[in-house]
């Protein structure tokens, strides 16, 4: 995304070398003090004009570059080019609140820290994990909701990662409403995707990740083919000798077959890019169009989403989604509730919500070697833990998150700006935090 | 405005050359076919992706010229960044409706036909000056509502400089308030403009655009200062040898002094974005936040509106607001109800609104020309007639327009993308067509 991956860039080169797949706990030690880093103390874009030094702009080379992000992850659309995913004209639907502030004492220990001593509170976490925002709902009722620096409830904020959820969520919406074959080849939809990596591929594999192509997402690597994506489709300067492709369309074409298809889990952001394509095709809409028809107007959201897009308007599926905290909740929410949404509507089928839940192949995502993720596996583009509460996430770099626990009837929402891209910078802290606060939430409803 | 400057330069260059401040009526055999020269016709933007000769995007140099600005103004934000005017929470104010077809059928002459037979009906002048929607309101109920090609009910369109009522409006709102004081010198707000032609001019003669400015707003000349202030302002790109101002601030300090102050209208952009400047200095709030927090939210808007921006996020007070055209209906209405809003709210003192009725001094504006204009004034960046009927305007470029008559309880929005920058584009037809109506109306209530 424009700055994001930039700032992802800066931080494994400056911070500590981390791979977006497969990364080790940072030590605590090395992330810089949430507090100092915060917007309210460093005072970006304050002003008119804002004082250079406190300028955050798309083309200064430093601009998206943490603790920038801080600001830069509630403002996206104020720097790129966005398209309007409309929330309709009726009434939003509720979520009534029950504040718990007990949960802020909640204690776990964090992932990896096995023989310290160590505990955390859930309080302790929400800034150590600079946290953006965290809601937390128990039982369709909201029983925590805060926010910090830049993001306020009206304000939407990047989703990351967790736009490919939705985009997958649409992908099994439109299979089980007859619209979209999984079982098809790519080919079918997208003729043009012929002689690439996706020319002997299905539908299905697109959905759940398992498709050999050529492509690097390790952000410490310059010449990882993410960044190539990222100029493509607009998120970072092209500068003007750029050559290369101007569209997602332009470079999803170029992606060469590497390994087997259906082998193994591995999580490339242009699989998410193929699988919007397809969903365009299918429906004739944009995805923009598509997420406000069958989910946004649906759901009861109370504000409009929006879409980063490439030069040619193509909103990006892999990452693109801003959403305002209070909309993923309702989402979550939806999802927990087999499909039926906070206005009590069956807005999503329970059949496509069931087979997300079941969740994809554990053999297959183990291959992927991902330590914090014991017997996780992939389904329709959500993470899926398999643990004995049966939660499963949306998952974004930079700890955004949609936590769903059915068990416990919980959703956790959060959005985030942690200096380190990787899931692994907030996983530790989190994952435990949001377990142990399900269980006191079953321990004491 | 960014392709939109560019749109009104190619047309200046390829169909007829106009000035925008003292234009005459462009002999009609000049103009395209507006029927072939439709979004359906034309097939701007349509399949994932369009084929190449049917793309708009920001950076190809014909991206934004007419006929492709029949989609482009419907779709702003989805080439440029923008900055979101939130509508509030709450629900929007009604508008209830009571259709008058019967309006279609009124006939009037076109200014400037004296002489000829010619009439023209309300449904032709429609397609006649590329409308591409409009809505007219009859005490307080909407009796004629129609959209066509890229713009619907909830799409925002370019308002162009109607953006400026707005910024006029709400220097009014904040003077009334006592938070800004009209007779106070510019520097008091913006002591950075010392050197420049506001040096020595007051908020007043902003706000009524009695500048002695060198600045031209002349479409037709490719060096004209309007040109450097859209590249300023973003809306133009600027090309990777640009040595210019880099924001609307940096380019409104360059601006020097040419002829006296209070002597004479003289419409400049500029004078808007210096307004807009003052605005925030005054409420220490962005131009999209007062907007918001003065206007959107208490006139019950149905959707939100945004502002274009330049690269640090400053929008442009000029000509950057997009809104949907029901939205700018409600605006209409406030004003002609005496700052009462359709949801029956006062959330525009009174005294605000007759002081724009009353409108400015015409012998100023008489000297700058407006041969189509006879005896009108500007005031807070309003157009006011002075007809007997008491009507005023928000005028942009390309057709945009909120036209209020007091004595037929009557408001007019129209969005349009005529292929003529100027007013005088529209004017022999809009004018006279507006009149008609509203004496339809009186006639047959």
């Amino acid at each position: 995304m424009p700055f994001f991956q930039r700032a992802a860039l800066a931080v494994a080169f400056t911070l500590l070398a981390v791979n977006t797949s497969n990364a080790q706990t940072p030590a605590p030690a090395a992330l810089p003090d949430p507090a100092a880093t915060s917007v309210d103390a460093l005072g970006w874009m304050k002003g008119f004009p804002p004082p250079p030094d406190k300028q955050i702009t798309f083309d200064n080379p430093v601009g998206g570059v943490f603790p920038r992000t801080r600001w830069s992850f509630s403002h996206v659309r104020e720097t790129v080019p966005t398209a309007n995913v409309w929330r309709g004209s009726g009434a939003a639907s509720p979520l009534p609140s029950a504040p718990r502030n007990d949960i802020e004492a909640v204690t776990f220990k964090p992932l990896g820290s096995a023989g310290s001593e160590e505990t955390v509170t859930f309080a302790q976490m929400i800034p150590r994990t600079y946290t953006d925002g965290i809601l937390v709902m128990h039982r369709g009722r909201v029983v925590y909701e805060k926010y910090f620096g830049a993001l306020t409830p009206e304000r939407p904020h990047i989703a990351m990662s967790v736009t490919k959820s939705f985009v997958g969520t649409l992908a099994a919406i439109l299979a089980d409403e007859g619209k979209l074959d999984p079982s098809a080849p790519v080919t079918k939809y997208l003729p043009e995707l012929k002689d690439t990596a996706y020319g002997d591929a299905t539908v299905r594999q697109v959905m759940d990740m398992t498709i050999g192509v050529h492509y690097s997402e390790n952000y410490a690597d310059p010449k990882a083919e993410i960044w190539d994506y990222a100029r493509a489709g607009g998120m970072l300067t092209q500068g003007p000798n750029y050559t290369g492709p101007k569209s997602f369309y332009e470079f999803l074409a170029t992606l060469k077959k590497e390994g087997a298809h259906d082998a193994a889990f591995a999580y490339k952001t242009v699989n998410a890019e193929v699988l919007a394509w397809i969903l365009r095709r299918a429906s004739n809409q944009s995805l923009a169009d598509l997420l406000s028809e069958k989910i946004w107007r649906r759901i009861g959201a109370e504000q409009d989403a929006y879409f980063m897009v490439d030069r040619i308007g193509t909103e990006s599926g892999g990452g693109g989604l801003n959403t305002v905290l209070r909309d993923i909740a309702r989402f979550g929410e939806t999802m927990r509730n087999g499909g039926r949404a906070p206005n009590g509507q069956q807005v999503i089928a329970k059949a496509v919500v069931e087979d997300i839940q079941r969740g994809g192949d554990p053999a297959k995502f183990a291959k992927a070697g991902y330590a914090l993720l014991p017997g996780w596996s992939y389904r329709n583009m959500w993470w899926v833990s398999h643990n004995p509460h049966g939660a499963y996430m949306a998952r974004g770099i930079h700890g955004q998150s949609i936590y769903v626990d059915p068990k416990a009837e919980m959703v956790i929402v959060r959005y985030a700006a942690h200096p380190v891209a990787a899931s692994a910078g907030n996983d530790p802290l989190t994952l435990p935090a949001f377990q142990a606060v399900a269980e006191a939430l079953m321990a004491r409803p």
